[in-house]
């Protein structure tokens, strides 16, 4: 075929995908476009060079980069971003380049699986948004109230829908759609307004379709957080996810936590930029769900969405300046629905956006998610829920109070600042069991493949692993008495070899440095002294709680046992302690099956008390006193001491410094 | 000056006004520009040739058109619309060309004065509008909430608003603008829903500006007739009118009442034309208003519209296509406020537009907005309203029941379809008295000038004087055994002289027709018929009516005696007629000053029951016996009897033909 403009067809290993461009389209793009997942951290500017890829056949053009040494510029490395195809390709996605999702699929599915032990019940199934289909009868000139009374009437009839209010927008075509199919029509009301009274719900109508289209009815849940963005697709006839999918925040090449976003968000266009970025990925994300569901995107009616507050912020288009300057105020805390199509987000112009209130600036709409879909504000069980990421956000109560504080604990249990840290993607390092005796290590890694660095979760078990060993003392220093090779001394001090290069991935040596030790232990006793203030603030003792929820992708991750033994979750009984992965995922997914649930998140937001933690005297002195494997004060931790002492004794032979 | 685009000085008589514009400008755009107003019946598309000026001094270029003779053309006479100013002019609008806007004026004013009469008691001063000006206490760690939540914990403790919510749009600005002054911020809320519980109210923050300006809070009442479109710019804190304007609706060009309206609606781009037609000419006054009152645009908060159903469908953009096709059903009778500047009113973001709810596809906004106006809600009077223009509506009841009915009279009563009509401007006949003995006229005009042509009310007076000369019969038809110059016959048949050509501005002759009068009387019948059957529906007699307000701008001119003479009112006492003027226009502006009254409107086009007159037997009975004047059942009109018999005996020797 004579086409005038060429089209080039572009093979991605080891994805295995082909997609066919036009010639001259960007390579990063391209791969984009096909669902390959390339790491552009720097949001394909040709600056960070984390987008290489290795052209295997045929041809692109663009500048040559600094990032590419010679020897990777003959082998046909090239960063994707500043490539223009110029022929048919055959691309290789080096492991370096690649952003997994293998993993990310496995968490949502511990989160659906882990959730259903502690959930919110008794709610009933009445989602904000209905469907109904009425049979309009015939104008005729006794009966020629309007096309809008006729189904205002109607809806009152056969669906006992009261106070209907009505979209300006659905009046428009009001009366050519109910013409169209001799007025079988198809209405679409939304609960806009939470109320607290269930008698006083006005639904409003925002669709009329002809005929019957009331089996097609879908809406969206979401989770956007920091690092990643997580969506299903329900079918709210049956109650039940259709479709479900993940992908990273675009705003990751904007910077990695909420303060560098914030930061971004001040530059001039900046603020629209971060919500380009994460409208785009919700709709990679919208587009996977409807791909996989086979469902059209025109029957989705409604999207609920569960962020932190700089999130919401961003995603709605709110500065988000006050949110990081003392004294730490959102705009606001309970934000009006939106139109998500105004927004750039690509569903019908009808469906509205809800979000999730906010507490305060650092405890937001995903853990009134998060409360409500565990069902905290239920429970008579005097609760202690966290999600531990960036932020760890802390809530203790129950149905009847609540009270909350956000820590910041640095991006350590994400594998930021750690030197060979690593998100929890294939090959990071996630257990270590090191020999007692001959101090070496055993590994394991995330998809067992060869490790390529240590992620959060990893990085608790290493450390605790290296003290139960003696390798560390409680100060996290280095007990550099020890005679073995992998205690020695690097670029950043004293450091502990875990992989040799020629078992890596990377080719390098993968090792633990004090430096890093140093910075889980601010991270650790960030959280624990966090729980602690909150505890001592209303007076309880720890002891008192009756059970621990840990929520969030990296709390998926973590080894009980191990935490307690650093000193991040407080020493109970190991049974008190529940997982429920993505907690937010689950509280915008029931709130989308339940208007009372909606409703109920309004009130949560309500009831919590925010406690700012930064500038507390006794939040500080909290932290200092865990500074420390698991802390200065011995008696908070009975069971590790025992444990520690225990090892020292059998097995150490007075190695362990306690 | 050395400019590069030559501006040139355009001087406008007999308005004096003077314009500078760019060489090249459409003369006729130049003139709107300045406020000249010139008849440009198609729109300025060089068909109608209405437009025509005559270039005193300078040059215009432009195709010649056919509509001006070589004559005409020789002397200086262009269309206007098909001119570019090519030098510095000096144009003459001739008489014909003109719209006269001085009459306008002196009706508005007219209303105003003689709604005073009749007008809602017992409300509130209660605007929907609201301004507060709070000062917040600024954000501390101890209290950190969100900006919005310390606004509403403000606007509850200081100005006592409850239940507030909030537009998306406000969220947006609101920590800039907060800050800005030290937390000095003016809040402007709007009751959006009116509800029927006064205490349910909810405001909604639509503005928040930083400083105080509570001083300035102004809105719109806006009356959008078929014809004419009148506005007035509000002062909510004193409740007063600031400034009022009027103009002839833009819509004009498109066809001279709603059912041409409408099918010019149903061509492509037709509704959009017609939309973008009356929203030119609101532009327009608010124009008008704001540089009358030298208030700034952004001060004015919220605007309230009456219109009949087919204007009111038309502004929104909804379809009217029903409204004219049997059964006769509008879109929607309740029409959810919209933003004015999504439907292009250049005002403030923030401004809505709440449309009067119209109760049947010929009874109105501007009905429902007459009755609130003046009160007959709250009567306990017999009443029956009447607006006559090309529709004349009725309304009969009291504050207990409402029944109203549309009658189609045609345009007779607006010049149209008269073989020397004209609109109620200067130089329109308004006023006949007919010697009995020469059968001469003695004619008044409006504005005193040379006759120029018949305006509705001059019809009226006219035909009457006619009558009780004896120069025409009961039936209409000319007596034409009398010795006259006067009663000739025409082209159209028989005729009589009323000016000589040598007397009129326009150099010919103008007369009055068998065929003008037999018009005039299925106008009168039409709407007499109307009357009878809505009084005969509810079971009373019509001198049960205890008082008849006549509202809109016709009404505003008619003689009561000679009207009764004809048969198009009813034969009663003649104090029971009230005149209010604008009826539309003053319910428009007291719902903006009270949200009781606006509650009230919802509850008057609830509670008014239409009857569809067109395919009703008893209606079209009425018709045909009132094809006669007075009618043909003397009876109903005793007082015209017993006048045209007492004039037959004393004056007109037998000439009378009762």
């Amino acid at each position: 075929m004579a086409n005038t403009k060429k089209r080039l067809k572009v093979h991605f290993s080891p994805d295995n995908v082909d997609i066919t461009v036009p010639q001259g389209e960007n390579l990063l793009k391209t791969a984009l476009a096909a669902g390959v997942h390339i790491n552009a951290a720097c949001g394909g500017n040709g600056v960070c060079g984390t987008c290489k890829v290795l052209i295997k056949k045929g041809e692109v053009a663009g500048p040559r980069s600094e990032k590419i040494s010679a020897e990777e510029y003959e082998q046909g490395y090239r960063l994707s971003c500043q490539s223009q195809i110029e022929s048919d390709l055959s691309v290789e996605v080096p492991l370096e380049s690649r952003l997994e999702t293998a993993v990310l699929s496995r968490e949502m599915r511990m989160a659906e699986a882990e959730a259903a032990e502690t959930i919110a019940t008794g709610w009933g199934f009445n989602p904000p948004l209905n469907k109904c289909y009425v049979e309009l009868s015939p104008p005729t000139l006794k009966d020629n109230v309007s096309d809008l009374s006729r189904l205002l009437r109607s809806l009152k009839r056969r669906c006992n829908l009261r106070n209907v209010s009505v979209d300006l927008d659905v009046v428009k075509n009001l009366s050519r759609v109910q013409r169209r199919r001799g007025g079988q029509v198809t209405v679409t009301t939304l609960v806009k307004a939470v109320k607290t009274k269930a008698d006083k719900r006005k639904p409003t109508i925002i669709k009329v379709e002809p005929g019957n289209t009331s089996r097609q009815h879908y809406s969206l849940a979401f989770d956007i957080g920091t690092t990643t963005v997580c969506g299903q697709l329900l079918d709210l006839n049956r109650g039940r996810v259709v479709a479900e999918s993940m992908a990273y925040n675009g705003q990751i090449s904007y910077g990695a936590d909420v303060i560098t976003r914030i930061a971004y968000s001040q530059r001039p266009g900046g603020l629209k930029k971060l919500q380009q970025a994460v409208v785009a990925t919700i709709n990679q994300i919208i587009d996977e769900l409807v791909s996989q569901s086979r469902i059209k995107v025109e029957h989705i009616g409604h999207m609920i969405v569960a962020g932190n507050t700089t999130m919401t912020h961003i995603l709605l288009g709110l500065d988000p300046k006050y949110v990081r300057l003392a004294p730490y105020t959102p705009v606001a805390s309970f934000i009006p629905p939106a139109r998500a199509r105004s927004l750039g987000i690509r569903v019908g112009r009808h469906v509205h956006i809800f979000t999730f209130p906010c507490v305060a600036s650092y405890v937001g709409g995903d853990i009134v998610s998060g409360v409500v879909g565990i069902g905290l504000h239920q429970s008579q069980k005097l609760t202690l829920y966290m999600d531990i990421g960036t932020n760890g956000e802390i809530v203790i109560g129950n149905s009847e109070w609540m009270i909350t504080a956000a820590c910041s604990a640095g991006p350590a249990f994400e594998g930021g600042g750690i030197k060979h840290g690593m998100i929890a993607a294939a090959g990071a390092i996630q257990d270590v069991n090191i020999d007692p005796q001959t101090l070496e290590p055993e590994i394991s890694t995330i998809g067992g493949e060869k490790p390529k660095g240590i992620c959060g979760s990893g990085l608790i078990n290493i450390i605790a692993g290296l003290l139960e060993a003696g390798v560390i003392g409680q100060n996290g220093k280095f007990n550099t008495d020890l005679k073995s090779d992998r205690i020695r001394k690097g670029g950043d001090g004293y450091e502990y070899l875990l992989c040799a290069a020629s078992e890596t991935q990377t080719g390098k040596d993968i090792v633990i440095t004090e430096v890093d030790i140093d910075n889980l232990i601010r991270a650790k006793a960030a959280v624990y002294a966090g729980c602690q203030t909150l505890v001592r603030s209303v007076g309880v003792s720890p002891s008192a709680l009756e059970q621990v929820i840990i929520a969030g992708a990296f709390g998926s991750h973590i080894d009980i046992e191990r935490s307690i033994t650093i000193g991040l979750l407080p020493d109970m009984p190991r049974d008190r302690f529940i997982f429920v992965g993505n907690g937010s995922l689950t509280g915008a997914r029931l709130t989308s099956f339940s208007t009372d649930l909606l409703d109920d998140a309004r009130k949560v937001a309500t009831m919590m008390t925010n406690l700012e933690l930064s500038e507390r005297v006794d939040f500080m002195n909290s932290y200092v006193a865990a500074l420390f494997l698991p802390h200065t004060n011995a008696a908070e931790f009975p069971a590790v001491v025992r444990k520690l002492a225990k090892l020292k004794g059998s097995k150490l032979g007075g190695r362990l410094a306690l």
